[in-house]
């Protein structure tokens, strides 16, 4: 039987762009429609031509070679032609292959905010889609507040389907726009909807508000809609919209969908998924979600001796499915439980690949056990892991010593009567014969000692120059200000890599200075390393 | 008609503390445990006694006042009685009023993992459900790998469920383990489990690998079952498990749920949601997801020009449930009118009695949002909003100001070449007319100035002599060592009340003393008030 084609049309550079805190410049919307073409989804919608400047740019040229590029603009206002309307022919005259026109479904809508009545409101919707049609243009529909119009007058609802198809839209598409439906309801409605017009014809335009826009557009295709919009990681207004990364492979994997749909995306394509989700997210300058669906860094990790232990055995038990398939990997975490197939695991993740019976295996272990005893915590400080097989292995090299630091911080009134903080760090170091001491004020002492630490590392200066502090985390084990302090740095270079150190202590100072000293010395061994090679 | 009875288990403290990063102590697993009975969840499932040193610990005593308190742990092993398993036994002797005993309804699992029969997984899991009925524990089974096992083996999984069904187990939960099950399957796999067993004995444990806890969660409900479990935030191992902060306001608004079902959160409890969900995330250490459903600081933002001139007209438009419901708020304009009657009940909380028009209303709303917009935030930090509130009121007793402080920590060799640490500070106070300086060492500089401080507070002496620091909380807003440090502290004194206050400052010293400095504030205002009347 051959297989039904869906197609995913993505709204990252317009719906997305409602995220509160996102703001695309040209260049970065140039670099999302890259990102985009490499995962392959059909259609890119790259703004709203005449809205702003950026998207105005934007359209000034055709922007994709695969997927059809994608305006996004309101159909025209009453009391004005369509060629008369700047919106509109901002849309029309743009280098867009395709227009998709937003009007409202829901007739109360139409009177309350646009104030005008519902037949001007289809008229308006039809005149709109004839001149994009007469245009050239391939013609989508965004249906607002579908669901919620139809809960409260179907007629007008399926009246505003039928007059877009009539028109000659390709696609009308069922926006759940303050994402509230639920999967049932979507589909019972959808359902209604294939009475008046055929699924191809249909898209689904899901958000997150309830935490189902994923399960909406999926319940909407098996209702019988042939088109998913949605973003890269779920981006959006408010709680986002669905989250093209997550329906991807479920799309492609997963039974009752799999069997039944083809869409764009190649098998090989789809293992480039974690490399695109977190591209973006470095594009975004944001840490990615851990816990995200297939590309979380979380995602096929397993932490309960019990499952580490039966994953061995068999890899289906936890894992839903191979990680390989989308670009992820599997990451049984160094912990408590750890045992030797765990740590050889790890270890080749890391590149070290040791045999079984190594013994040196077994005291690395004892290493790792003793300091998890005494509050490290490996799980997610991949960097110091790596630094500590190394100094077990007897392969660390030596990069640099601290002789001795200081740090103080003093508030007091300064000569004008002023509170005023003062905050000093001095490094004292050995790097190769050579004996280096540096002084800096700081923000705060662990930023004073990471500016005195980086100021002269004598010859590897300049290899640590675009190393970066991203964040710092403290935990406090066990309460008290008493008690066992764990920091964790997490540190970038301009390769975009990101690495984790950790460092513990009762002070909060000795432990922010073990791990800014692991993270120098992680970027140091990268670097020497390529250097070397 | 009345409604159907739905149960809420959570699962935060034991399949929660699977995460990726997060480990609780047991001061924490008592301050989660009266956060979800401030929510109102039925079962709260503690921990794995006799696996660890904290579950133990947590169940040597009842920890639960209205939840039905929940130990977790495996069936019986295989070669040995229930009365010489250990791990059976301290689930039995321990305070927990309820046990949910794991094991795997997969044959094949049973077959690969355990190298036992199928029946005798079936035997050790009857004997221990006896065992725990007979020791007068309500008994829970989780069906390990449930629909996987189901699909695979559809006659043993129902021969699994019947056996603890018989055994006297009060419910049967149903575990999509590895969380690639699909809404549809979980819809069609629960209604054939019906036939074997009562819809009021089953429960749903989802994970979220497809991004469909919630639904899958809401799936199972509309086939039959009447427990759901889920965790707070969603956490959990990979993706995390069914959110129960986003099903809960499901369950409670949306059709095909409110209408049909009720459950044991009251509206009154929903409307502390937001804060509930946000209390978490400080007590993990980690900021608040702003996309969250219903709770995140977006969920009910407004970017568009378009939306929020519709939102000033009609709030339903954009929004699918008014933000109060769940103690959240609406954020396009800063609507003072929301903000001001958000202060006074906040204010009332805590025995301030304003009157709607009090001039000072609007001046504290200033303050508090001016200090938000520094990094501040008073939804965790409930002892620095009362004293931010009586300093604009003008009635924050004068106690002691602090002239100076100086802390300072050194890293060097001592006479005998051994690395050793020294950490000093050293305070100037003012109590009355009296100039008070004192000099502490501590583990770190936060500790050595909590000491310093309250080595002589003169007067007030007396009135600290049972506060203690429990624990300290660091957060960097906006990542970087030079960026902005939130510090929360918690306090405790003898009456076994707990307070936390808040710092934030570049520098981590600075915040962590104003925290400090006002945790004793706030004690003494506590202790002189009560002294006072």
């Amino acid at each position: 039987m051959s297989k039904e084609r869906l197609y995913l049309f993505d709204t990252t550079l317009r719906d997305g762009a409602q995220t509160a805190g996102i703001e695309f410049s040209l260049e970065e919307k140039i670099s999302v429609t890259a990102l985009l073409e490499e995962l392959g989804v059909d259609y890119i919608e790259g703004g709203y031509p005449g809205a702003n400047v950026v998207d105005t740019a934007f359209f000034e040229h055709k922007r994709t070679r695969a997927a059809t590029f994608t305006a996004f603009g309101m159909t025209k206002r009453s009391g004005r032609s369509v060629g008369n309307d700047p919106g509109v022919q901002a849309i029309l005259n743009s280098h867009a292959d395709a227009a998709c026109f937003v009007a409202k479904a829901w007739d109360k809508q139409v009177e309350v905010a646009l104030e005008i009545t519902p037949e001007q409101n289809l008229h308006n919707l039809r005149e709109t889609v004839l001149a994009g049609v007469a245009c050239g243009k391939q013609v989508l529909v965004d249906c607002e507040h579908f669901f919620d119009g139809y809960k409260a007058n179907a007629a007008y609802a399926l009246a505003f389907v039928r007059t877009a198809l009539d028109a000659g839209a390709r696609w009308i598409v069922l926006c759940d726009t303050n994402g509230g439906t639920m999967p049932a309801e979507i589909e019972a409605i959808v359902g209604d909807v294939l009475k008046v017009a055929p699924g191809d014809r249909l898209g689904i335009h899901a958000h997150d508000d309830t935490g189902q826009a994923v399960a909406n557009s999926l319940a909407a295709v098996r209702a019988g809609v042939r088109q998913i919009q949605g973003t890269l990681n779920g981006i959006g207004e408010r709680c986002g919209n669905a989250n093209l990364v997550t329906l991807i492979p479920t799309l492609m994997l997963k039974p009752g969908f799999a069997d039944r749909f083809e869409i764009g995306v190649t098998h090989e394509q789809l293992g480039r998924l974690t490399s695109v989700s977190r591209t973006f997210d470095e594009l975004l300058n944001r840490a990615p979600a851990r816990q995200a669906p297939y590309v979380g860094a979380s995602a096929f990790a397993t932490k309960a001796g019990i499952h580490a232990s039966a994953l061995a055995k068999d890899f289906t038990t936890y894992e839903h499915i191979p990680p390989e398939l989308v670009g992820n990997e599997r990451s049984i975490m160094v912990s408590q439980q750890a045992g030797r197939s765990n740590l050889l695991t790890a270890l080749k993740r890391h590149g070290i690949v040791l045999a079984k019976d190594d013994p040196r295996l077994e005291k690395l272990l004892r290493v790792v056990k003793e300091r998890e005893s005494r509050g490290y915590s490996y799980d997610g400080a991949d960097a110091s892991f790596v630094l500590l097989a190394h100094q077990v292995l007897g392969t660390l090299p030596d990069f640099f010593d601290v002789e001795s630091y200081r740090t103080s911080v003093e508030r007091r009134h300064n000569a004008r009567g002023e509170q005023i903080t003062v905050t000093e760090a001095v490094v004292k170091i050995r790097v190769g014969g050579q004996r280096l001491m540096s002084v800096a004020e700081g923000n705060g002492p662990v930023n004073a000692l990471d500016l005195a630490l980086r100021k002269d590392l004598g010859k590897y200066s300049d290899s640590i120059g675009d190393l970066e502090l991203v964040d710092f985390k403290v935990r406090i084990l066990d309460g008290g200000t008493g008690a066992i302090t764990r920091v964790l740095v997490e540190s970038r270079d301009g390769s975009g890599e990101r690495w984790y150190t950790i460092g513990v202590s009762p002070n909060i100072i000795d432990a922010s200075f073990e791990a800014l000293y692991e993270s120098i010395t992680y970027k140091l061994m990268k670097t020497e390393a390529r250097t070397a090679a």
